[in-house]
């Protein structure tokens, strides 16, 4: 049997009591490495979990997928995947191998981003399509997403932004000699996300016609699930310099109608400061 | 401290490590009662986690919150609720309320159908609004939130349909005279809940102009994250007849443009049967 176990968000613990009992009687424990992270490194799983865990990144799972379902048929392997298999990264991929391969396989869901952004207060059933913003580079600076933001916003959706994540990345230099040296990894932090959204904004802008603006009331999250969560609602301007600390954070740009239970929510996160949207959040 | 601990949405084992350690630990603990329920019921929660449960149903949170809170600043007080806290239903008010009486809160997240109906195959962040159907009564058959479906389905997203519950009803004549004597709990069954979108597809059908007909692509689920769960791929018409058992139910209409990844793994759950779109499933 392939588990495929979703380990939430904060740390070792935030596995099910179903996860760990499975995990612990694997015969092999996989962790997915490359779409996102826990507070705590391998070795604290590790050591939580009584098992020695083999990470494996993008390419292995794509091109080692075999070695991974290897004796899956007679035995039990898992597969452990941060938030929740099927979240913000679908893992279909390893479930229509097994299957081909007449592997039975069980889910065990966890929290993921994807639902545990709800805690900032903003409905989850009025989220519209969700969108990755990537890191810009000198040359490459997609617009394209913003379309989803606005046409969100239009229809009154709330905007998930799952921000970009690096890992494994190696440097122009390093790849044309096939040299596996990798670059530190890197996470988009709210800030960033939101200078490049202001800079698309600036860039779309036709005069008090465009849905979205500096002054649009947003979110930002930054390590949802952990001790250390912290969450700050304030406008897209305020979302450009709010201090986040450690990765990974989200930012969620708002859907224009906001219930007031919303708001008195969103009031518990918000910026002291001098701006229209914030102003309507504090003076609740 | 005031816990909100997701129970995620199969039985006693799919609470996180963290939230069954604090449920051990607190002084009172409450089972949310009125939007969802888990496959096991309140006395295996209480086998499993050793401490005695109080049911909190609707009337209780609302109008006995003080009750729930009564020392929360200097004991730690457990409100459990099946899936997340901040899933289809929120919690916002019994934060709020404990905010206000400076208790601090803490939630512990898990699975919630809001994301867990990705193990479907459809990639969660193509789903559009939410919206919920519930029971028709001879006089009362809103239609209204099918203009949600239509224009996420214009605009290629999935819409996640969340199916009635209805818990602690009582008779016009018990209410009259006053009674607390409650009829049975009925939970919406994809098959009803199909039945119902039919109707509104035949009244509102514009020849050829409408994006939701009875051959659209749909797929139902039950007791997701169960060991039983059953999830059923094909048109709205099969929907209507497709035998998925026990509750919860919950539904998807697809969003019109699906990438063949999301197609192979629908594949995986078709039903045999002549009609054009799970034709076009189970000839992959």
């Amino acid at each position: 049997m392939l588990y495929l176990i979703g380990l939430g968000l904060g740390d070792a613990k935030d596995i099910t009591v179903k996860g760990l009992e499975v995990v612990r009687r694997c015969s092999r424990v996989y962790l997915e490495a490359y779409t996102s992270v826990l507070t705590v490194g391998k070795e604290a799983l590790e050591e939580f979990y009584g098992r020695k865990l083999v990470v494996a990144d993008r390419e292995e799972v794509e091109q080692e997928a075999d070695n991974i379902l290897k004796d899956a048929d007679i035995s039990d392997v898992a597969f452990l995947v941060v938030g929740d298999p099927f979240g913000a990264t679908t893992h279909s991929d390893l479930v229509l191998r097994a299957t081909k391969l007449g592997i039975p396989y069980r889910v065990i869901h966890n929290a993921s981003i994807m639902n545990a952004v709800g805690c900032c207060g903003l409905q989850l059933y009025k989220f519209g399509e969700t969108v990755s913003i990537v890191f810009w580079t000198d040359t490459w600076r997609p617009e394209s997403f913003f379309d989803k933001v606005k046409k969100n916003r239009q229809n009154g959706m709330h905007t998930l932004c799952l921000l970009d994540i690096k890992v494994k990345e190696q440097s122009l230099e390093n790849l044309i000699k096939g040299r596996k040296i990798y670059e530190p990894p890197r996470y988009m932090s709210v800030n960033q996300a939101a200078q490049q959204l202001l800079e698309i904004v600036q860039n779309q802008r036709i005069r008090g016609e465009e849905p979205v603006t500096e002054e649009t009331l947003c979110v930002g999250l930054a390590r949802v699930g952990a001790d250390d969560q912290k969450i700050v609602a304030g406008t897209l301007r305020q979302m450009c310099t709010v201090d986040l600390g450690e990765p990974l954070h989200s930012l969620i740009i708002t859907g224009g109608s906001i219930h007031p239970m919303e708001m008195e929510m969103l009031s518990l996160f918000s910026i002291p400061e001098n701006s229209s949207e914030s102003q309507s959040i504090n003076g609740l």
